[in-house]
């Protein structure tokens, strides 16, 4: 309490409400396999894979963090209305500068359901 | 990843340090056991009961957050230097309006140890 | 852009709806005249002195910053229906440890009216 | 107070190291000239074009807010030793979906030179 759901491979799930609940709450991390030490690298984690989240005044995501391992790197904070109030993936770029290998998770927070985490990204860094 | 350190009760801890350890890393909350719905109630989430934590640059807490159930109510964020740099509890007081009862928990991270959580307190609405 | 609104005393000003406006989202900092040099130093900043501000998901108190002169000692992020979704003040109490005198601001965002700043506070440190 | 500071072109300052001080600690938005209606726009905002900010843990920038005129659309936050302790350039990228015609600005806060203000960009939504 509070819970930290995480992200389930949608592939496993048979309801198609629930592949939508899941996908829409979770954040995914996209960058590249590799970084350059001492090197901006950037990090995109964007929301929802296949299916997209409201952006209503009650119900919207409203922030985004990035972790290394145990280790929080930044912080995005989202008010409702900048998606236009519409559905979509709410994305953000950090870029940061690793001095070592990076283990990165996103954590994000939906207004309704609470703190999603996403699946880890192992990156190295040469 | 990242790990969510739970409180746990330091007279089962032996280990000096770790009592320490754990006291100065865990958000304690104070608030009254009951509540009145519409009226605001003071809910404050102190750091550490028996130890207190750094207030260095490389080294402090940043954030404390208050849930209620899934539910992020308020959130704050601390500067370093704000203790002046010296060892302390850091302490915030937030005032929330009931609607119904409280299961309050509380989030803490400290730039070196991430993320904590206190022992849940129920609250009672009428 | 964006305009930084600051308090004006509303018994200068003629309207009742502008004395609301300008009142309901100013912060003011309540605190003792004089603080102890590395003692804990309570600062409480409230919204509005006379009138209350909505809590509605499109219209909210949605963060709480204090200064000393130049400098962020912290900030409060308050989530829409903190306070039930009814008119009220919202409330804060950061505890800041003073290294000399203090200078303080506060600065509210409302999100549909911007950010406020509130008259400043000085406090003698001993 | 807080002083907001505000972005002078750097062409006109003669001496070096206000040059520097001046550019490095302002944020500069970066993004298409038009956008459209209800499709997702990227805006970069770059901390410094020319020279580049400290990121040690008594001296970082420590946030990034982008505001489309009075209203705050999203927020970021940095912790010390994201960009490697190494002086950088902070960079964020949001993506808002714009359902009128946006004049963005940025501020940044610099924790021990407060707050910056970018230069003002218009963009045209179609």
């Amino acid at each position: 309490m509070p819970k930290i759901n995480k992200y389930v491979d949608i592939d496993t799930v048979e309801r198609e409400a629930k592949k939508d609940y899941i996908d829409r709450h979770s954040p995914f991390i996209h960058c590249e396999d590799n970084a350059t030490k001492g090197e901006p690298f950037a990090v995109t984690v964007k929301m929802g894979n296949e299916y997209s989240h409201p952006d209503d005044f009650d119900h919207y995501i409203s922030s985004i963090s990035l972790f290394n391992g145990e280790t929080l790197l930044a912080k995005a904070e989202f008010m409702a209305g900048a998606l236009g109030n519409e559905k979509g993936h709410q994305t953000v770029t950090f870029n940061v500068v690793p001095t070592g290998k990076l283990n990165l998770v996103a954590h994000a927070y939906c207004t309704k359901h609470g703190v999603w985490e996403s699946d880890p990204v192992a990156v190295a860094v040469n």
